[in-house]
Protein backbone atom coordinates (compact mmCIF):
# COMPACT_ATOMS: atom_id res chain seq x y z
CA UNK A 1 0.00 0.00 0.00
CA UNK A 2 0.97 3.40 -0.76
CA UNK A 3 1.56 5.76 2.91
CA UNK A 4 -1.36 8.01 3.48
CA UNK A 5 -1.99 10.65 5.57
CA UNK A 6 -0.34 13.54 3.78
CA UNK A 7 -3.87 15.18 2.65
CA UNK A 8 -4.17 19.19 3.86
CA UNK A 9 -0.93 19.93 4.62
CA UNK A 10 0.60 22.48 2.97
CA UNK A 11 4.23 21.62 1.85
CA UNK A 12 5.53 21.08 -1.89
CA UNK A 13 8.05 18.35 -0.79
CA UNK A 14 5.09 16.50 0.34
CA UNK A 15 3.18 17.17 -2.30
CA UNK A 16 6.08 15.74 -4.84
CA UNK A 17 6.07 12.67 -2.49
CA UNK A 18 2.18 12.33 -2.72
CA UNK A 19 2.34 12.60 -6.38
CA UNK A 20 5.09 9.98 -6.88
CA UNK A 21 3.37 7.67 -4.59
CA UNK A 22 6.39 5.80 -2.76
CA UNK A 23 9.85 4.89 -3.18
CA UNK A 24 8.70 2.31 -5.88
CA UNK A 25 7.12 4.60 -7.36
CA UNK A 26 10.68 6.63 -7.75
CA UNK A 27 12.50 3.92 -9.04
CA UNK A 28 9.69 3.45 -11.74
CA UNK A 29 10.44 7.35 -12.45
CA UNK A 30 14.14 6.76 -12.64
CA UNK A 31 13.90 3.72 -15.52
CA UNK A 32 11.31 6.22 -17.55
CA UNK A 33 14.42 8.82 -17.62
CA UNK A 34 16.52 5.73 -18.51
CA UNK A 35 14.37 5.64 -21.74
CA UNK A 36 12.71 2.10 -19.96
CA UNK A 37 8.73 2.29 -20.94
CA UNK A 38 7.27 -1.77 -21.03
CA UNK A 39 6.24 -3.02 -18.01
CA UNK A 40 8.04 -6.35 -18.52
CA UNK A 41 10.75 -4.39 -18.65
CA UNK A 42 10.39 -2.13 -15.51
CA UNK A 43 9.86 -5.48 -13.84
CA UNK A 44 13.32 -6.51 -14.79
CA UNK A 45 15.06 -3.33 -13.87
CA UNK A 46 13.94 -3.40 -10.05
CA UNK A 47 11.97 -6.62 -9.39
CA UNK A 48 9.14 -5.27 -8.48
CA UNK A 49 5.85 -7.24 -8.15
CA UNK A 50 3.25 -7.62 -10.83
CA UNK A 51 0.75 -5.86 -7.81
CA UNK A 52 2.48 -2.94 -6.94
CA UNK A 53 4.12 -2.45 -10.00
CA UNK A 54 0.38 -1.74 -12.09
CA UNK A 55 -0.98 0.23 -8.86
CA UNK A 56 2.11 2.50 -9.23
CA UNK A 57 1.75 3.17 -12.91
CA UNK A 58 -2.16 3.90 -12.72
CA UNK A 59 -1.05 6.20 -9.95
CA UNK A 60 1.85 8.11 -11.65
CA UNK A 61 -0.33 7.76 -14.28
CA UNK A 62 -3.09 9.46 -12.20
CA UNK A 63 -1.08 12.38 -11.36
CA UNK A 64 -0.24 13.41 -15.04
CA UNK A 65 3.84 12.26 -14.10
CA UNK A 66 2.93 9.57 -16.95
CA UNK A 67 1.46 9.34 -20.46
CA UNK A 68 0.51 5.47 -21.56
CA UNK A 69 0.41 4.82 -25.26
CA UNK A 70 -1.11 1.90 -27.21
CA UNK A 71 1.99 0.30 -29.51
CA UNK A 72 0.52 -2.90 -30.86
CA UNK A 73 -3.53 -3.22 -31.07
CA UNK A 74 -3.54 -6.95 -31.32
CA UNK A 75 -3.11 -7.83 -28.69
CA UNK A 76 -3.49 -4.40 -27.45
CA UNK A 77 -0.16 -3.64 -25.80
CA UNK A 78 0.86 -0.45 -23.79
CA UNK A 79 3.94 1.21 -23.04
CA UNK A 80 4.71 4.13 -20.60
CA UNK A 81 6.68 7.62 -21.31
CA UNK A 82 7.18 10.52 -19.17
CA UNK A 83 5.03 13.36 -19.81
CA UNK A 84 6.48 16.90 -19.75
CA UNK A 85 5.56 17.83 -16.29
CA UNK A 86 7.01 13.96 -14.96
CA UNK A 87 10.32 15.19 -16.86
CA UNK A 88 10.93 17.57 -14.31
CA UNK A 89 12.18 14.88 -11.69
CA UNK A 90 15.17 14.14 -13.81
CA UNK A 91 17.40 16.73 -12.05
CA UNK A 92 16.08 15.62 -8.64
CA UNK A 93 17.23 12.13 -9.55
CA UNK A 94 20.61 13.20 -10.70
CA UNK A 95 21.40 14.94 -7.12
CA UNK A 96 19.65 11.71 -5.60
CA UNK A 97 22.26 9.57 -7.63
CA UNK A 98 25.12 12.25 -6.30
CA UNK A 99 24.36 12.31 -2.95
CA UNK A 100 23.63 8.01 -2.91
CA UNK A 101 27.39 7.87 -3.84
CA UNK A 102 28.90 10.42 -1.30
CA UNK A 103 26.81 8.50 1.07
CA UNK A 104 28.47 5.07 -0.06
CA UNK A 105 24.94 3.36 0.29
CA UNK A 106 25.00 2.82 -4.18
CA UNK A 107 25.94 -1.31 -3.10
CA UNK A 108 29.18 -0.50 -5.46
CA UNK A 109 32.40 0.84 -4.61
CA UNK A 110 32.42 3.52 -6.79
CA UNK A 111 29.81 5.54 -8.65
CA UNK A 112 27.44 2.94 -10.66
CA UNK A 113 26.02 6.23 -12.82
CA UNK A 114 28.11 9.53 -13.78
CA UNK A 115 26.26 12.72 -14.95
CA UNK A 116 28.64 14.85 -17.61
CA UNK A 117 28.91 18.01 -19.97
CA UNK A 118 27.82 16.70 -22.97
CA UNK A 119 30.47 19.03 -25.01
CA UNK A 120 33.70 18.47 -23.03
CA UNK A 121 32.83 15.07 -21.38
CA UNK A 122 33.42 16.72 -17.71
CA UNK A 123 31.49 15.86 -14.27
CA UNK A 124 28.71 18.02 -13.53
CA UNK A 125 26.85 18.50 -10.27
CA UNK A 126 24.18 20.87 -9.30
CA UNK A 127 25.13 23.61 -7.34
CA UNK A 128 22.75 26.47 -6.41
CA UNK A 129 22.38 29.63 -8.91
CA UNK A 130 21.10 33.79 -7.99
CA UNK A 131 18.33 33.78 -10.75
CA UNK A 132 18.60 37.65 -11.02
CA UNK A 133 22.68 37.63 -11.61
CA UNK A 134 23.23 33.66 -12.97
CA UNK A 135 26.11 33.67 -9.94
CA UNK A 136 26.94 30.57 -8.62
CA UNK A 137 26.69 30.24 -4.92
CA UNK A 138 27.74 27.95 -1.90
CA UNK A 139 24.87 26.08 -0.47
CA UNK A 140 25.75 28.10 2.89
CA UNK A 141 25.01 30.97 0.62
CA UNK A 142 21.04 30.19 0.50
CA UNK A 143 18.50 31.09 2.93
CA UNK A 144 15.21 30.02 3.32
CA UNK A 145 12.05 31.88 3.95
CA UNK A 146 8.31 31.85 3.60
CA UNK A 147 6.42 32.61 0.61
CA UNK A 148 3.35 34.07 -0.17
CA UNK A 149 1.48 30.41 -0.14
CA UNK A 150 2.96 30.00 3.66
CA UNK A 151 0.56 28.70 6.12
CA UNK A 152 1.06 29.13 10.32
CA UNK A 153 2.15 25.56 10.18
CA UNK A 154 5.08 26.86 7.89
CA UNK A 155 5.85 29.92 9.74
CA UNK A 156 6.05 28.29 12.87
CA UNK A 157 8.96 25.22 11.11
CA UNK A 158 10.87 28.44 10.31
CA UNK A 159 10.31 30.24 13.71
CA UNK A 160 11.97 26.84 15.06
CA UNK A 161 15.74 27.82 14.75
CA UNK A 162 14.92 30.85 17.10
CA UNK A 163 12.81 29.65 20.03
CA UNK A 164 13.74 26.09 19.80
CA UNK A 165 14.38 26.03 23.68
CA UNK A 166 10.94 27.80 24.59
CA UNK A 167 8.11 25.31 23.75
CA UNK A 168 5.59 28.13 24.79
CA UNK A 169 7.16 30.19 22.06
CA UNK A 170 6.56 27.73 19.51
CA UNK A 171 3.42 27.31 19.87
CA UNK A 172 2.83 30.95 20.17
CA UNK A 173 4.50 30.95 17.01
CA UNK A 174 2.47 28.24 15.53
CA UNK A 175 -0.99 30.14 16.32
CA UNK A 176 -0.05 33.22 14.14
CA UNK A 177 2.18 35.33 17.12
CA UNK A 178 5.05 35.62 14.70
CA UNK A 179 4.09 38.53 12.91
CA UNK A 180 7.37 39.55 10.40
CA UNK A 181 8.10 37.00 7.50
CA UNK A 182 10.66 34.23 9.13
CA UNK A 183 13.94 33.60 7.13
CA UNK A 184 16.94 31.52 7.84
CA UNK A 185 19.18 29.10 7.13
CA UNK A 186 17.65 25.38 5.75
CA UNK A 187 20.95 23.35 7.45
CA UNK A 188 22.65 23.45 3.96
CA UNK A 189 26.32 22.42 4.74
CA UNK B 1 6.21 -0.64 7.56
CA UNK B 2 8.73 0.61 5.74
CA UNK B 3 9.27 -1.02 2.15
CA UNK B 4 11.19 -3.83 1.65
CA UNK B 5 12.99 -5.40 -1.28
CA UNK B 6 15.91 -2.82 -2.25
CA UNK B 7 18.98 -5.06 -1.01
CA UNK B 8 21.66 -5.87 -3.80
CA UNK B 9 20.17 -3.39 -5.80
CA UNK B 10 23.52 -1.76 -7.20
CA UNK B 11 21.84 1.53 -7.71
CA UNK B 12 23.06 4.93 -5.80
CA UNK B 13 18.90 6.66 -6.17
CA UNK B 14 17.66 3.30 -4.24
CA UNK B 15 20.66 3.09 -2.02
CA UNK B 16 19.37 6.72 -0.64
CA UNK B 17 15.94 5.60 -0.67
CA UNK B 18 16.49 2.77 1.74
CA UNK B 19 18.97 4.97 4.15
CA UNK B 20 16.35 7.30 4.33
CA UNK B 21 13.38 4.48 4.90
CA UNK B 22 10.02 6.41 3.64
CA UNK B 23 8.27 9.76 2.83
CA UNK B 24 7.94 9.71 6.57
CA UNK B 25 11.79 9.35 7.04
CA UNK B 26 12.12 12.50 4.47
CA UNK B 27 9.75 14.33 6.24
CA UNK B 28 11.42 14.17 9.56
CA UNK B 29 14.36 14.91 7.42
CA UNK B 30 12.53 18.41 6.20
CA UNK B 31 11.93 19.70 9.73
CA UNK B 32 15.50 18.48 11.08
CA UNK B 33 16.63 21.02 7.72
CA UNK B 34 14.20 23.78 9.69
CA UNK B 35 15.85 23.37 12.63
CA UNK B 36 13.37 20.90 14.88
CA UNK B 37 14.38 18.97 16.91
CA UNK B 38 12.21 17.22 19.24
CA UNK B 39 9.85 14.69 19.52
CA UNK B 40 6.85 16.50 19.88
CA UNK B 41 7.79 19.02 17.81
CA UNK B 42 8.02 15.72 14.70
CA UNK B 43 4.59 15.04 16.19
CA UNK B 44 3.09 18.35 15.43
CA UNK B 45 4.62 19.46 12.13
CA UNK B 46 3.77 16.42 10.37
CA UNK B 47 1.11 14.54 12.03
CA UNK B 48 3.10 11.56 12.32
CA UNK B 49 1.72 8.74 14.86
CA UNK B 50 3.96 7.91 17.53
CA UNK B 51 4.34 4.69 16.42
CA UNK B 52 5.98 5.62 13.22
CA UNK B 53 7.69 8.68 14.41
CA UNK B 54 9.66 6.22 16.51
CA UNK B 55 10.45 4.06 13.93
CA UNK B 56 11.53 6.12 11.29
CA UNK B 57 13.78 8.06 14.31
CA UNK B 58 15.71 5.01 15.17
CA UNK B 59 15.76 4.21 11.56
CA UNK B 60 17.49 7.21 10.53
CA UNK B 61 19.77 7.31 13.47
CA UNK B 62 20.78 3.63 12.46
CA UNK B 63 21.61 5.07 8.85
CA UNK B 64 23.66 7.30 10.26
CA UNK B 65 21.75 10.39 8.87
CA UNK B 66 20.49 12.11 12.70
CA UNK B 67 22.00 12.13 16.15
CA UNK B 68 20.72 11.71 19.12
CA UNK B 69 21.72 13.70 22.00
CA UNK B 70 20.51 14.07 25.69
CA UNK B 71 18.97 17.53 26.11
CA UNK B 72 18.01 17.18 30.04
CA UNK B 73 18.66 14.16 32.71
CA UNK B 74 15.61 13.94 34.86
CA UNK B 75 13.46 12.91 33.62
CA UNK B 76 16.20 12.16 30.80
CA UNK B 77 14.85 13.80 27.28
CA UNK B 78 16.39 13.45 23.82
CA UNK B 79 16.96 15.70 20.96
CA UNK B 80 17.83 14.99 17.37
CA UNK B 81 20.23 16.74 14.97
CA UNK B 82 21.24 15.96 10.83
CA UNK B 83 24.74 14.73 10.94
CA UNK B 84 27.21 15.82 8.87
CA UNK B 85 25.78 12.97 6.24
CA UNK B 86 22.35 13.77 6.94
CA UNK B 87 23.08 17.40 5.51
CA UNK B 88 23.52 16.18 2.28
CA UNK B 89 19.72 15.99 1.81
CA UNK B 90 18.91 19.99 2.33
CA UNK B 91 19.71 20.86 -1.41
CA UNK B 92 17.07 17.82 -2.54
CA UNK B 93 14.76 18.98 -0.23
CA UNK B 94 15.46 22.40 -1.65
CA UNK B 95 14.84 20.97 -5.60
CA UNK B 96 11.52 18.90 -4.30
CA UNK B 97 10.15 22.22 -3.09
CA UNK B 98 11.14 23.96 -6.31
CA UNK B 99 9.66 20.99 -8.36
CA UNK B 100 6.14 20.95 -6.25
CA UNK B 101 5.98 24.71 -6.58
CA UNK B 102 6.06 23.56 -10.29
CA UNK B 103 3.85 20.68 -10.61
CA UNK B 104 1.19 22.84 -8.47
CA UNK B 105 0.71 20.54 -5.35
CA UNK B 106 2.20 22.19 -2.31
CA UNK B 107 -1.54 22.70 -1.43
CA UNK B 108 -1.61 26.39 -1.68
CA UNK B 109 -1.86 28.53 -4.47
CA UNK B 110 1.29 30.11 -4.11
CA UNK B 111 4.85 29.00 -3.48
CA UNK B 112 4.60 27.90 0.55
CA UNK B 113 8.43 28.45 0.63
CA UNK B 114 11.02 30.28 -0.87
CA UNK B 115 14.92 30.08 -1.47
CA UNK B 116 16.99 32.99 -1.88
CA UNK B 117 20.64 34.41 -2.32
CA UNK B 118 21.82 35.97 1.50
CA UNK B 119 23.19 38.84 -0.04
CA UNK B 120 20.70 39.49 -2.31
CA UNK B 121 17.32 38.22 -1.60
CA UNK B 122 17.22 36.84 -5.09
CA UNK B 123 15.49 33.55 -5.92
CA UNK B 124 17.93 30.72 -6.23
CA UNK B 125 17.46 27.90 -8.36
CA UNK B 126 19.73 24.40 -8.75
CA UNK B 127 21.26 24.50 -11.97
CA UNK B 128 24.21 21.74 -13.64
CA UNK B 129 27.79 23.44 -13.39
CA UNK B 130 30.67 21.50 -15.23
CA UNK B 131 32.79 21.08 -12.52
CA UNK B 132 36.22 21.41 -14.43
CA UNK B 133 35.14 24.93 -15.91
CA UNK B 134 32.46 25.75 -13.73
CA UNK B 135 30.82 26.70 -16.39
CA UNK B 136 26.65 26.68 -16.05
CA UNK B 137 24.55 24.18 -17.92
CA UNK B 138 21.56 23.55 -18.94
CA UNK B 139 20.06 19.82 -18.59
CA UNK B 140 19.98 18.99 -21.73
CA UNK B 141 23.62 19.63 -21.76
CA UNK B 142 23.89 16.81 -19.37
CA UNK B 143 24.65 13.65 -20.29
CA UNK B 144 24.33 10.03 -18.08
CA UNK B 145 26.54 7.07 -18.57
CA UNK B 146 28.02 4.71 -16.71
CA UNK B 147 30.70 4.94 -14.03
CA UNK B 148 33.71 2.23 -12.67
CA UNK B 149 30.51 1.06 -10.37
CA UNK B 150 28.30 -0.35 -12.77
CA UNK B 151 26.84 -3.39 -13.12
CA UNK B 152 25.19 -5.63 -15.89
CA UNK B 153 21.60 -4.18 -15.04
CA UNK B 154 22.98 -0.46 -15.04
CA UNK B 155 23.91 -1.11 -18.70
CA UNK B 156 20.93 -2.69 -19.20
CA UNK B 157 19.24 0.18 -18.46
CA UNK B 158 21.69 2.49 -19.93
CA UNK B 159 20.89 0.51 -23.28
CA UNK B 160 17.20 0.65 -23.28
CA UNK B 161 16.79 3.78 -25.53
CA UNK B 162 19.31 2.44 -28.16
CA UNK B 163 17.18 -0.95 -28.65
CA UNK B 164 13.41 0.19 -27.01
CA UNK B 165 11.67 -1.63 -29.71
CA UNK B 166 14.07 -5.01 -29.82
CA UNK B 167 13.18 -7.18 -26.39
CA UNK B 168 15.57 -9.20 -27.92
CA UNK B 169 18.35 -6.62 -28.08
CA UNK B 170 18.01 -6.11 -24.40
CA UNK B 171 17.93 -9.21 -22.76
CA UNK B 172 21.62 -9.58 -24.53
CA UNK B 173 22.54 -6.22 -23.20
CA UNK B 174 21.53 -7.18 -20.26
CA UNK B 175 23.91 -10.31 -20.16
CA UNK B 176 26.84 -8.28 -20.85
CA UNK B 177 26.63 -7.97 -24.65
CA UNK B 178 26.54 -4.92 -25.18
CA UNK B 179 30.64 -3.74 -24.41
CA UNK B 180 31.24 -0.21 -25.20
CA UNK B 181 30.54 2.13 -21.97
CA UNK B 182 26.61 3.42 -22.80
CA UNK B 183 26.58 7.40 -22.47
CA UNK B 184 22.81 9.03 -23.20
CA UNK B 185 20.26 11.17 -22.77
CA UNK B 186 18.64 11.02 -19.22
CA UNK B 187 15.23 12.42 -19.85
CA UNK B 188 16.27 16.09 -19.04
CA UNK B 189 13.97 18.54 -20.14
Amino acid sequence: MRSKGFDGMVCSIAGVLAAIGDRWGLLILRDLCFGISRYDDFRMSSGVTNATLSDRLKHLEANGLIERHLYQSNPPRYEYLLSEKGRGIAPVLAMLAELGDCWGVSGATEPPLMFVNRKSGAPVRWMPIDQDTDEQLSTTDVLIKEGPGADDLIRWRLSCANSSKEVGGKLAARSGAVSKPAKRQFNFR
